[in-house]
């Protein structure tokens, strides 16, 4: 099945309901950077993480060091931003309320 | 307490014996690429590594996408590669030994 990309419309108006996440790789992408208290803490969102993402099937690229975790959601499938990756950048949010 | 790091003999004494492990950072850090069936399974080794960290109180740097992890070892303290970090990357190995 192919996921739609994103219309830049459609991306910007999403975006402004996504705090603190922002574009990147010329708006193939979303990222954002979490920071906690130490390392336990930042593994355990990234195991929260990690379950939503499985559940949905869609993975992010992520990078942790420390207390600090910086996530990018794009869908490949897509060549770009979709959907998906809004709807999984609110569930992590969703975590974090 | 100041943890020492290792001379340039050492390093490579220490590093011929670990598979897979290779220098980067100008000699700083070690890293390397694991491949697994996929997500799942390569979050359920993070999260064994994870365990490691948290118990030696010495934590990776760590990128992931789906079924692969990347992993870069590197003391802060010592401004390089110690003894600290020979020793994860051995217990990393062993997990999947």
């Amino acid at each position: 099945m192919t996921v739609e990309q994103l219309t830049a419309e459609e991306r910007d108006s999403w975006l402004s309901g996504l705090k603190g996440w922002a574009l990147t790789r010329e708006g193939k992408a979303i990222q954002r950077t979490f920071e906690f208290g130490d390392f336990s803490e930042a593994f355990s969102f990234m195991t929260r993480v990690a379950m939503i993402a499985e559940a949905r099937d869609h993975h992010p690229e992520w990078f942790n060091v420390y207390n600090r975790v910086e996530i990018t959601l794009t869908t490949h499938d897509a060549d770009g931003l979709s959907r998906r990756d809004v709807k999984m950048a609110r569930k992590i949010d969703a975590l974090l309320a």
